[in-house]
């Protein structure tokens, strides 16, 4: 089981290999992370929620792919800021359970500032 | 060093414990992951790759929360489609290797079809 | 009645009073669209279609200011591309009537490749 | 010279011929919004200052096209929210006038709050 911090060396040197590293700044990089997440917005695209539930199970190869687009490019961002990201999300989690207390939120998708 | 199964299960956890499943469809999720990876984004508007440098220096702390953001969703939209990320984005690498060979890819950015 | 062309000078000019040409080159105006377009989607982020609708109706002007910031960007982009918009619309649709033919196409969401 | 109320108009009819109303809500006209804004973006992805500029150039008919895309759903989105797009941006553009006064903002790209 590889964690977030072997594929990311992983990542780091299939770029290295294309000498890529000139391309991936971090605004072309951010860029990409949005063109690729949007990439897997467009399968749930005008479907009700039957046909997304229908259509990510009978896509789930693709999806896969697409995913991981994203995850690639997310990781080697924070790679290249300098952001160490399993602890990044561990820290932000601890923000959010303060933003976002059980008893205040439960059941609500109302925003933190609105709740 | 937690792994990304054990952080998607503290988002599971952290989710189910404000009863937000309900909301939490995949078509939410990817829409959300567009809206949080679209934050990253604007951290780099209008900057010259200088000024995007420095900015990112100067503001590690909250972009490591904006990428955390995006992880959150990503994780969380994998696990819910049933797709194990870590594996996924080996595949996919292994994917890309053969769609961008070393010798013709080196140094270019074009696009596997344009090749 | 002020038609796109107007609106279009009217949109340089105030670019222009403030030197801001300098900063509008066709990636951050295309980067900026997004986001501006990322600002009408959260509006909606989470909520079900009978929230959606009473959403936009209890914030119409805030959605009219959002879609006008997607409005801004996107006319000045293909000013500056020199696209001239109205026409390029006009155009688009007489092709999209050949990808999605009424008899085809009606009452279905398929992409025209999948029709 | 067709104004943004007659192309809306030709548009709402192109979308009811087709009986697309029922897929037309807003979230996934935002949606779709958001997409389309992507695919602009994508053609300047891993470009230089030079190579966009060239690009826009080589490409202005599919550029013209992917700005249309955009068009549409905007003009549909606010026809359907009740918004008058017209009169929408020149509003806007009032608004950003005072939030953007020449003397302080003309050479910078500062955002308004940080002015």
């Amino acid at each position: 089981m590889k964690d977030i911090k072997q594929i990311t060396a992983e990542i780091r040197k299939f770029r290295d290999e294309r000498d890529w590293a000139q391309f991936h700044n971090h605004k072309d990089l951010a860029l990409s992370l949005v063109l690729e997440a949007s990439e897997v917005l467009e399968h749930f695209q005008w479907k009700s929620p039957q046909e997304v539930e229908r259509h990510a199970q009978e896509n789930k190869d693709e999806l896969a792919d697409e995913l991981a687009d994203v995850a690639m490019y997310l990781f080697e961002l924070a790679d290249n800021i300098g952001v160490d990201l399993g602890p990044a999300i561990v820290n932000k989690m601890k923000k959010n359970a303060l933003k976002y207390p059980v008893e205040k939120a439960k059941g609500k998708h109302t925003k933190y500032n609105k709740l």
